[in-house]
């Protein structure tokens, strides 16, 4: 441990901004050390406060995940305040020192914890070794802000249960959808590799109160049900475990087959049944405290228990039966839709799970994508959220940015994720938001859970765009307490890892808090959507050909001579009625929809009037166009903070930004040339019509798409 | 520049052992910097001695390569003697310094350069501005190995004109037989985002006198001759044009017709040279200095001129004359083989090619492999070096460990490159080795080539195994010059990259160069291949299906109950009769066959006796056995240098060697227990049979193979 932990601290040190006596101090931060960076603090006032406590780390625990706790505080200390600080098991009454304390008494939940001055020591308290994990990265963070101490006092408990990454990292190296470069994990070394990033990245986690990871992609590779591969994903664990991080694996639902050699993977078979009890005992044998299994079944060609004619529940069931003896979960997917050309893919997770409500093993949580399609720009929840009373519901957001342009576009993410947790169901009443459905107020589940598909690679910097690494942090701190405002946790993310200039900060705070409406307006305004097969960073709204209908752009748009938008009310695929009647009231009638709703639920006329007094066409032309025009604002916001910030940082993001505008006009000209098509209308006055024509658009699309 | 200069620099700064005032020094080198780490020197009469000469840098070209000279100098200066330096355009008469002089009349070749004591001065002369960048970095190499510069004189010319990487980097970012994470061009990040790698990768060929890279894949998309990515490729260009290296595309041969919409790719036909033309002058807008095409034509499904029913001279001078107003040239792979289970696909690529000498356009170099199959751990060399006198032919080695262990075995290279380098083709009579065809002395071609499949990637440390950094080494200082030794280049770059303690120093070089000898011997001894389709770790030396005969490992080892090997003499294929009579009298008698090639040429009876005094079984299993045990040798070289080296770089190669080891056992006991069905002999005294069965051992290697 203590050369792993040396290892690590070396990590930290290369980090230019420790030496003040480095000619460019503020060079070249590679972005490696995230929002863990404990720069020296410079308010003196606060630094002397701080050093009054800096007599001793007092840690009378033998738990390793409370010495993780005391390292990371005598690294934070030895770096914000250039002292080193020893760590102590017999620290008796002294005083002047900051204390570690397990203690059962404690009125937080398990892992919340206290922070508070008492007896002359800083007391980071809890009932568990990781809230006491916790509390002392919250005090780190607090000591990062360079925030006062005197009258400190902190209480704070996760407002849900599993805090989860979901990795969609391939056996192969390759991430699906991942952006950043290669997987963290290095199958082909390991077991015997420790890669110190496994160390970095469970510290980066256990900062923001992450305490799950699921390590590979749910289109899962049956290998990692293999001891070959047990015993690499056990030599994880063993890293994540030092910070209170349980490890995850995907399941490949056929495995029995294909790995085990059966004839058959019926849930019901009593071999295969079997063959899952000694797989998931097999594995608590190499790894104690196991988190659990990830499924993806019968959803885009995975293997499933409809193959055999059963249902989810009795699919998620039968694993939940193999981890009755042990301490791990089963979440199962909702995420399935079928290739119905008639079929509205919006209802298809509420028709196949909501008739099955009551019907699963108290181990399952369902896991629902935030909405009903697939982590679009804007999404309206899903109507999953609220009508599964008697199942635990967890909600996956994506932070990756699949339809989010990739490592170029800069969209933060809170936005996003916020907007979802706020919807409020009215399952019973006003208030019933989907954050009450996940954390469990609404419906009392005592298992809750809240993924996040990770957009972490091997690049350096670990996100590829250095503001990404505020979607991760945002996804973290939300996890924690969704009460969070996306506003506070920009401060922080931007005060932690970009600059302590408060005016730098507040132009980049605003880049971040309006990027994903300006994403939204050159790329899917009024309630358009994109999932399409194909590159997702490109533009294809004229995608009309795929191996399934609902792969294709035209089935979602649905534009016509006559206007844009799917209807799904009564009169079309009456997908609303999936929502409570309050719900849909403020959808049902396309006067009244919000506008960034609109084409979600109507096909509107390209003359109708809208609320704006502009018609649809003229309200399509001014958001494509003001968006991607914004991104030119966005460029001037982030310049403003030139010389506040890291010249590495601040070029890779300048040059990102670049990217961004260019492609907005890409995304903006495409969606124009494609409806004027049907609209049949010319550009409205005000705006230049596009340089290009629709055809040599396509032609730089299908660029991407060729080998 | 400057500013891309300046966060370059700051690259280098982070380095620890820049900051004496550093708690841990020599900790957590993260390996970035390669063999460029500028550490102080230490030696105090040396760094005297040196400190004479830091009065200023003299450079009175205004060009940006001798401008990238003086800045690495700067740099260099810096970080060895702490001492600021400043560059001067006008130093006049001044002394104590180092001048940096372009110099029509100096004897060496363009590209060659002289280093001497001059005026007061250190004097780096050259005819060319590349000339002054090696140069520099010579002197730098000089400094950092802590030599005396009284009577300081080099003079120094590369023997062979292009000396470059393949990348086999994919457009979707994945790398072709890459084991360091993912490609380092980031694809849809450019022309904007220039990450500051492209700088420091372009400085690390540079200092080893590599002067051009191939960016994709020879697998080549045919995006790439898109405008889209020609800015892209460009904007790579642009950075690596500043150190002298040149820019090189590999071309997907039917991009006419994919990607021009043509109805063929015909290279006879009017409409696809004018498409070529076109597309060579559009890249040339775009760079240039644009240094050529590379082609995999007709080879594993790629196509080609013979689709047409033309040759591969037809195919490679129509490229060719589209390069007729431009420096650049075509390079055309002979790496050529047909699906006939009759032939023997040794002589494919002889067959193909010889036929074609004196047909290929002046602007043509063909690039063979270094043996006549796949980049096995060892081969003979290519029976095509030396019979097309009139075609220049360059050589292709792999420098990525494809065949050799990926990022997990320690297999230095310089050996094997040396061991083709070396080899007597007796063309001309004795004397005429590979290395003279190469590097044209022996036929006198004007255009000489030496490329290596590159091992980078997006890996901080930019090969995965830091020792691989050495094989990128060893690679290009022979590129330059393929007289150097093996252990000359390994105690170079031992003392340059990992530590200036001469025991630990002896102990890694003897490691460095047993540790091919060590690979062979336990994973293809007495001259068998693996060229077998699968993941190319793993042993499958049973595997025999394949979509073609010859992507099984039976077609290769030829085991059956009487023997073992490849009869490629009279009696066989007679691929031996490709070969000059002096080569094939050393290959032909199996009685006089040097047992390193043994099984490549010959068929072998089990019981045969070998000139050790055992029979061929007990000889295979003695290789086998004690390479697998000399890994522990290896583990112990290793060990006896930690703590003169930093602990991080210790940790990973240490782990990597226990990963070494146990896979050394496993292809040990993979051969040992295949080849025994065959043998019917049980394994001799004095070795523990394998406690494996047969059976067992394809299961663990069948994991690697499932979805």
């Amino acid at each position: 441990m203590t050369t792993k932990i040396l290892l690590f601290f070396s990590f930290l040190l290369t980090g230019p901004a420790l030496f003040a006596a480095d000619p460019l101090p503020a060079d070249g931060d590679d972005g490696y050390r995230l929002w863990l960076k404990y720069e020296p603090v410079i308010n003196a006032s606060v630094k002397a406060e701080y050093l009054r406590f800096t007599a001793f780390v007092g840690n009378a625990s033998k738990g390793e995940i409370v010495k993780s706790a005391a390292v990371e505080l005598k690294t934070g200390l030895k770096n914000l305040l250039g002292k080193s600080v020893s760590v102590t098991n017999s620290f008796g009454n002294k005083t002047g020192g900051i204390v570690l304390r397990l203690d059962a008494s404690n009125d937080q939940q398990d892992e919340g914890y206290h922070i508070a001055l008492a007896g002359g020591n800083i007391v980071v308290s809890s009932k568990s070794e990781s809230g006491i994990l916790y509390g002392t990265f919250a005090l780190l963070r607090h000591m990062q802000m360079q925030l006062p101490i005197e009258n400190l006092k902190v209480a704070s408990s996760p407002k849900v249960r599993y805090r989860m990454l979901n990795h969609w990292d391939n056996v192969d190296g390759t991430v699906e959808r991942g952006y950043a470069g290669s997987s963290l994990w290095k199958w082909y070394e390991l077991p015997e590799v420790i890669d110190p990033r496994y160390q970095d990245y469970a510290r980066a986690n256990a900062s923001l109160g992450i305490n799950g990871t699921v390590l590979n992609n749910v289109n899962a590779s049956a290998r990692f049900m293999s001891q070959e591969y047990i015993v690499k994903v056990a030599a994880i664990a063993d890293v994540m475990r030092k910070y209170g991080i349980k490890t995850y694996l995907s399941v490949y639902f056929a495995a029995p087959k294909t790995l085990g050699g059966l004839s058959t993977s019926d849930p019901l078979d009593p071999q295969v049944r079997a063959w899952w009890k000694e797989k998931v005992a097999q594995i608590y044998k190499e790894i104690p405290d196991f988190g659990g299994f990830l499924v993806k079944a019968n959803s885009e060609g995975e293997p499933g228990p409809q193959d055999y004619g059963r249902t989810h529940a009795e699919g998620a069931n039968m694993l939940a039966e193999a981890f009755k003896p042990y301490e791990g979960i089963v979440i199962w997917r909702a995420f399935v839709y079928k290739a119905d050309p008639r079929a509205d893919r919006f209802k298809a997770a509420y028709e196949e799970f909501v008739p099955l409500d009551g019907k699963f093993d108290p181990k399952v949580i369902v896991q629902v994508k935030n909405g009903p399609i697939d982590f679009q720009p804007r999404e309206p929840f899903s109507p999953l959220f609220g009508n599964m009373p008697k199942t635990p519901l967890g909600v996956e957001f994506q932070i990756t940015q699949e339809y989010l342009g990739f490592a170029a576009h800069a969209v933060y993410e809170a936005p996003i994720f916020k907007e979802c947790l706020n919807s409020d169901t009215y399952v019973n009443g006003q208030g019933s938001s989907v954050a009450r459905v996940v954390d469990g107020s609404l419906h009392g589940y005592s298992r809750t859970l809240m993924a996040g598909v990770a957009n972490t690679g091997s690049d350096r910097n670990w996100t590829g765009h250095p503001l990404a690494q505020a979607n991760w942090y945002a996804f973290g701190r939300l996890s924690w307490d969704h009460e969070l405002s996306s506003e506070q946790i920009a401060r922080e993310w931007t005060a932690l890892t970009l600059t302590r200039n408060q005016k730098a900060a507040e132009s980049i705070v605003l880049l971040m808090l309006r990027s994903r409406e300006i994403y939204v307006d050159y790329n899917t305004p009024l309630g358009l959507s994109r999932p399409w097969m194909g590159v997702h960073f490109a533009p294809e709204p004229w995608q009309n050909k795929g191996s399934r209908p609902d792969w294709t752009a035209v089935y979602y748009h649905r534009a016509d001579s006559s206007g844009l938008g799917f209807d799904r009310t009564a009169s079309g695929s009456n997908a609303l009625a999936q929502y409570q009647p309050q719900v849909q009231k403020q959808w049902n009638n396309p006067d009244k929809t919000p506008l960034p709703y609109l084409l979600w639920f109507h096909h509107v006329r390209w003359d109708e009037k809208l609320s704006t007094g502009r018609t649809l066409w003229e309200e399509l032309c001014t958001r494509f166009y003001t968006g991607a025009d914004s991104v030119s604002w966005m460029r001037q916001q982030w310049d403003m903070a030139k010389g506040s910030l890291d010249e590495q940082i601040y070029a890779s993001v300048a040059q990102r930004l670049e990217v961004q505008h260019r492609e907005a006009i890409w995304w903006r000209d495409a969606w124009v040339l494609y409806l004027q098509t049907f609209a049949r209308q010319t550009v409205p006055a005000g705006f230049e019509p596009p340089r290009q024509t629709l055809e040599e658009v396509k032609k730089s699309v299908n660029v991407y798409l060729i080998r």
